[in-house]
C-alpha cells in the first residue's frame, strides 16, 4: 500500500491553466491509479470546477482552494515576489511550507516559481544562490538527469558536489535506480583537464566520504550515450549544452522532414515508415519526460513546462508524487551535512584557490 | 588570375598518411583547379612518390621534401616539442615560418600540432595561451564558425573579443561573406545575463570601435539555426557544446536507424527514401566541412581530422588556400592592435572585475 500523499497544484499556471492541469490529474490517475493520492488545487473555483465536471475520475481525489489572484507568465520574478502573495502559485507553495502537502507542481512562470519557492521554503543547500533545475535527458540507455541547467551561472566545487548529492537522490527516487552513477561534465576524462572548480569537485567526489557512486569526468557526447545516470555541471554550461542539444535535434528533424518530402518516391517511403517514425518520436517527445524539480529547497517543487499537454502535466505530477513518497529530503539533508564537514576540514578552505590546488593529494 | 600560393603539407599526418594526403590534393585540384597553387609535401620520399604515381594530376604541382621522422598520433605534446624537430609535422610548420609557404595543413596529432605551431610561429593574439580551434558547424542557413572549441578553458573578455576578430576574418576569407555577423554565446539575450566575462565582452563589442558586425548574445539553439555567422565562446563551453551536439546527432541517427529497420514495412519505406536520406546525410557529413584552422598564430595552420577521407583532406586544403590568399593575417593584426588600445583605455583594466562592472556605462 503506497504512502498517503497530498500534492499541491498551481491550477492556474502554464499556458492553459485548469484545462490542462485537471486533465493532467486524470492522466496521472489512469497510469498510476489514485490509491492514497490526493490533490489540492489552488486557483479559480469556477474554472477548476468546470474542468473537473468533464473529468469524473478527478472528483474524488481533488479539493479546490479558491483564489482570484494569478501570477502572469511574463511577470518579472521581483514583481511576483512583491505582489504575488495570495496567488495560486504562492498558495500552492505555501501548502508545502505548512506541511499540508508533500510536494507542489506548477506550470507557471519559472522565474516567479523559483523566487517565491526560495522566499517561502528557503534553500537547504547552503552553497546555492538559487534552486538548481534538472533536465531529464533522453539517452540510448533511458534517461539521464543533468543539473544545473538554469540559474547558478558560476558554480564552485561545493555547488557542483551539492548538485551531485541532489541529482543522485532525485534519480534514485524517480527512476528507482539504487546507486545512480554520477559524472562531472568536462572537456576530457583525465584528472588534469578542465578548470579549477571541476578538478576540485572531481578530487573530493573521488575521495569518497559521501557514499556516492562516482564515475569520474564525462564529456558532452557522454550525455546522450547514457554513460552515467547523473551529469553535474554549472548552470551556464548546462543551459548551453541543453539548448545546443535541442537546437541540434530540431535541425536534424527539419532536414529529415525536408528529405522525406523532397520527391514522390521519398514521400511514399515516408508514408510506409510513418508508424516506425512516430514510435521513435515518442521516445524523444518532451511531454514524455516533462517535469523538472527545483532542487536545493526545504520542500519539493516540480516545474512543468508552460506548454505541456495533459500527458506532460501528468508526468510532472508523477515526479512530485515519487519525490514526496521517497526519502529524498532526508537523504539530501544528511549528505549536505557531511559535505559541509568535508569542506570545513579542507585546509584553508576559505582560500578556494589553494584548497583546489592541494585537494588532489590531501583527499586521497 | 588567382594569387600564386604554396601550401605546405604534413604528408605523414593522420590515420592514413600519404594514402589520403595525395588523393586529397587530387580532390582539391578536381574541384578548384590547380592554377597558381603548388604543394610542398613533407615526409617519406618513397611512400609519397608511390601515391603520386597513382594520382597523375598531382605530379605537376607537388614537390617532396624528404624526412624519415614522424610524430606519432598518440605522442604527448611535450614530447613532440622536445623530440619532434625534423619530423614531417615540424618541417611543414617551418615552411610557413620561413615564408616559403602561405599555409600548412596537417591531419596529425592535434596537441603536437598546436604545441609545435606555437613554438615555431608564436602567438599573435597576446591574450591567448594556446591557438583557438574553430568548428565549422552545419546550420539551417549554411555554416557557422564556432570558437574556441578547444584549448582556452578560461577565457576573459579580451580573449572572447580576440575570438570574435579572428572568427570574423576567417569566415570572410573562407565563406566569402563580407561582414559576417557575430554573437557571444550566453544563457539569454538580455544585457544582464551570464557571467562577468561575457557581459564585459558584450559591452565592448556593442560599443563598436573594432568595425565588427556585432549581433549580440546568442543561445545554444541559435547555433544550428544559423542566427549568426560566428559564435564566440570560451574553450570549455565551446568544447562541451560541440560534443553535446555530436552526441545528440549520433543519438537521433541511432534511433532513426532502429526505427527504419523495426519492421518489414519500415524497411521498405527506408529503401524508397534512401536517395533522399543519403542526400541529407551529405549535408551533415563531417568530411564536407573538414578542416579547422588554429587561430591566433603568426601564420596559417589548418588541422584536418585524423580520420578524414581524401575529400575531407581536400576541403582542409581549400581552407588553407583561401586563408593564404586572403588578407586574414593583416586584418587580424590590425584589429588586435585596436583591441589592445581599447583594453588599455579602460579605467583600471588591471582589475578586470571593476572594469567589467563599469564598462557597460563607460563604453556607450
Amino acid at each position: 500500500m503506497p504512502t498517503p500523499v497530498l500534492i499541491s497544484l498551481d491550477a492556474m499556471g502554464g499556458d492553459h491553466g485548469p484545462s490542462v492541469v485537471v486533465p493532467g490529474i486524470r492522466e496521472y490517475l489512469r497510469r498510476h491509479g489514485g490509491e492514497n493520492v490526493r490533490f489540492l488545487l489552488h486557483g479559480d473555483q469556477t474554472a477548476i470546477a468546470a474542468e473537473m465536471a468533464k473529468c469524473k475520475l478527478t472528483a474524488e481525489v481533488c479539493e479546490i482552494r479558491h483564489t482570484d489572484k494569478v501570477v502572469a507568465m511574463d511577470e518579472k520574478p521581483a514583481t511576483a515576489m512583491r505582489r504575488g502573495k495570495g496567488s495560486s502559485l504562492w498558495n500552492a507553495v505555501e501548502s508545502v511550507k505548512s506541511g499540508e502537502a508533500g510536494a507542489v507542481v506548477s506550470a507557471g512562470n519559472t522565474g516567479a516559481l523559483m523566487a517565491i519557492s526560495k522566499l517561502i521554503l528557503r534553500m537547504s543547500a547552503p552553497g546555492l544562490e538559487r534552486p538548481a533545475i534538472v533536465a531529464s535527458w533522453p539517452t540510448l540507455k533511458g534517461v539521464t538527469a543533468v543539473l544545473d541547467v538554469g540559474a547558478n551561472i558560476e558554480s564552485d566545487a561545493e555547488q557542483l558536489i551539492e548538485f551531485a548529492i541532489m541529482g543522485e537522490a532525485f534519480h534514485a527516487a524517480v527512476h528507482g535506480v539504487k546507486k545512480p552513477t554520477i559524472g562531472v561534465l568536462n572537456v576530457g576524462s583525465e584528472d588534469m583537464k578542465g578548470h579549477e572548480e571541476v578538478r576540485e569537485a572531481h578530487a573530493i567526489l573521488r575521495a569518497g566520504g559521501l557514499d556516492l557512486n562516482y564515475h569520474g569526468f564525462v564529456e558532452g557526447d557522454d550525455i546522450a550515450k547514457g554513460t552515467v545516470d547523473v551529469v553535474v555541471t554549472d548552470g551556464f554550461t548546462g543551459n548551453i549544452a541543453l539548448k545546443t542539444a535541442e537546437g541540434t535535434a530540431r535541425f536534424i528533424s527539419t532536414l529529415l522532414k525536408g528529405a522525406l518530402s523532397s520527391s514522390v518516391q521519398a514521400k511514399m517511403g515516408a508514408l510506409l515508415a510513418l508508424p516506425a517514425l512516430k514510435a521513435m518520436g515518442q521516445k524523444i517527445d518532451p511531454n514524455a519526460i516533462n517535469g523538472g524539480p527545483l532542487l536545493g529547497l526545504n520542500g519539493i517543487v516540480v516545474k512543468s513546462h508552460g506548454g505541456a499537454t495533459a500527458q506532460g502535466f501528468g508526468n510532472a505530477i508523477r515526479i512530485g508524487v515519487d519525490l514526496a513518497r521517497s526519502d529524498y529530503l532526508t537523504t539530501v539533508g544528511s549528505k549536505l551535512g557531511r559535505l559541509d564537514d568535508i569542506m570545513h576540514a579542507l585546509p584553508s578552505a576559505a582560500e578556494a584557490g589553494e584548497a583546489a590546488a592541494s585537494s588532489g593529494e590531501i583527499l586521497q
